[in-house]
């Protein structure tokens, strides 16, 4: 196990009616409130959003929306909310939505008490140290931004899609009611699951040893996702089922089953170029990178994967060929991953392949990337290649 | 699952060296420091106690030591603190130690912002809404105190031992350096242990239904502390069992495992009182009382037993008998147990058995206790007569 610090602070508020406490959560941080959400009609017309500005309103809370958020969030939409903090003097970012607004509102919240570019936080120029309160009232259990440091920004100049991480982002805040989540529909709901799948499997593939503890939490997060997803997808108002998969979203990014490992974040390198180059889901890519990137890294570490087939999909251990058993696990998730519908491969997803050296290329920019085993450019390409 | 909030922001600092970090996290807090620890030769001589100190001093800090903790921490020392607190306008708490010098810092840290008794705060006559900050430099891993909301002081005066909890009294930072508890000796490990996987257990088992992540999150716990403890006791200075007991005790009480629970602590009430009146040290009354409440209450939610038997012990599934399969899972624990050496029944651990009833009646003095079957007084000396 290796050193480590953590801490998340953010407070969680878990259940049905929740969203009420919104306002008096925000109170002791000021009166100005940005309102930051998609939007559309569906938001507007909904339950929670007027719920919410009930609240907000029955604390005294003046609200400023800024809304279009878009599911890749961007940068445009992130300066002009900046500058709307800053002209009005607002206290408070509140993210009603998934992880598209959370990620907005935290890249907000950071330019919001910067001089400069908010992009140099992304491009790691200039790290921001501080940044204004978000509280997050989430409509989609994903991402798990809700509690994360990290945030996601697109710059459409050049589709690059760069993360910034830090601990002063962390919502202060996060209400959670599964409930919220019922009109989800069933794609984004999967690909969410995968999302939080892959949050789970970054960190639990590593080669570093003596990790039992967060070995167990990782396979306890991926077994109740893994039972749980297919429940939601079936009956879509099933609140036990949802309330796991809120949980366990929460969970697989709030940085307590990185402690003491080094995570390997390939699949998710790799998938944020992909993305900004094809415009899939997040989740989406995921799916279609992680099983193939398994594939060409297992002998890298033939017993973790093995493990993972023997705790997580109760595949047997054959003692005289763990390789079939650490293969069998990712023809588990494989077959998983496509009872719940969503891409293994690019061609099933539509994407042009046009320009798989190109995006290989950029995933190494600053250098390999992974644990399990280093991938460097050619690497990277034969993955990609792999997955047409 | 229940609704909950959730908050722990308790910055954790982990590993190999991390006690000279202690100087830097506490200035930001001010420069006047309560040490409060042991003060036996035993701590002044060894290693980490020159360390902290070197930290303090580099760091300029002005230390006030504050010395004589007993293992149950009493009022009169916790009082002698907040004097000390009061008078010198002490600005941050430092607990070097285990559970109890960490309880008594806490103590002292709620009754130095209070002009009333602090004892007020455990009699909940006056809930305290905030306390000095208190900070963590562990030097065994047992309560889980280092990041948990609670506190335990005996008023010697009538012996009573009460829990005062509160979010306030979380500590702001908790170093643990697996290697400081390299020293500890063969039996406080043990019973540390003990305590720990009670902490797991008391929230384990519960009738709350539709709790599966933190269901699996507690049976993750408790196998990692089985299968690492042994190997604590054998090879005091195997540092990556030690790792995973000091992370598994940690989790085991700050918290995540409660979330939308309802946890039982029934094992924990009757303890404290039965501690009160032997001085046997916590973890002993839980291994004597958990496996004797376990019979007794286990038809209340037999097949919560019964999947703690064949998820955490490995025990086949008997369909036609899940009584069996409970019950086997309660027998293991004892094997388990006997294994590290730690008393089962009262006889054994030399208590005087005369005063049973009145134990009995100082536990459901506030009214039955326990959440998977409820507890009167009858039931709790049931529970003694069995420990005999």
């Amino acid at each position: 196990m290796k050193n480590y610090k953590f801490q998340n602070a953010t407070k969680i508020l878990f259940g049905r009616g929740m969203e009420q406490c919104v306002g008096e959560e925000i109170l002791p941080y000021g009166k100005k409130v940005l309102f930051h959400h998609y939007g559309d009609d569906f938001i507007r017309n909904s339950e929670i959003y007027k719920r919410v500005v009930h609240s907000l309103k029955e604390s005294g809370l003046e609200i400023f929306e800024l809304t279009g958020v878009q599911p890749n969030p961007v940068l445009s939409k992130v300066k002009e909310g900046i500058e709307l903090c800053k002209r009005e003097k607002i206290d408070f970012i509140l993210a009603l939505g998934g992880g598209s607004v959370i990620d907005s509102s935290k890249a907000i919240g950071l330019g919001a008490v910067y001089d400069g570019d908010v992009w140099d936080h992304y491009t790691k120029k200039h790290i921001i140290q501080e940044s204004l309160p978000v509280g997050v009232v989430l409509t989609i259990a994903a991402t798990g931004s809700e509690s994360s440091a990290g945030s996601v920004i697109t710059n459409e100049d050049g589709h690059i899609k760069l993360l910034g991480s830090n601990g002063h982002s962390r919502p202060v805040f996060a209400i959670m009611n599964p409930e919220v989540t019922f009109t989800v529909p069933r794609y984004p709901m999967a690909v969410g699951g995968v999302d939080m799948m892959s949050h789970v499997m970054e960190r639990y593939f590593t080669n570093e040893p003596n990790v039992e503890l967060t070995d167990r939490l990782c396979e306890a997060t991926l077994r109740t996702i893994i039972n749980n997803l297919p429940r939601t997808l079936e009956n879509p108002a099933d609140y036990n089922a949802r309330s796991e998969i809120v949980c366990a979203g929460n969970l697989a990014h709030n940085g307590v089953l990185d402690c003491g490992r080094t995570p390997d974040w390939a699949c998710h390198f790799i998938s944020h170029i992909l993305g900004g180059f094809t415009n899939l889901a997040h989740g989406a890519t995921l799916s279609i990178l992680t099983p193939h990137w398994m594939e060409y890294v297992y002998h890298a570490n033939v017993e973790k994967f093995a493990q993972f087939a023997v705790r997580v999909w109760d595949i047997e251990y054959d003692e005289k060929a763990p390789e079939k058993t650490a293969l069998g696990g990712i023809e588990a998730l494989r077959t998983f991953w496509k009872g719940l519908g969503v891409p293994l491969t690019l061609t099933e997803a539509g994407v042009n392949c046009d320009q798989l050296e190109k995006i290989a290329e950029l995933v190494v920019e600053d250098g390999p990337v992974g644990n399990v085993r280093k991938l460097y450019k050619e690497d990277v390409l034969n993955i990609l290649k792999a997955c047409v």
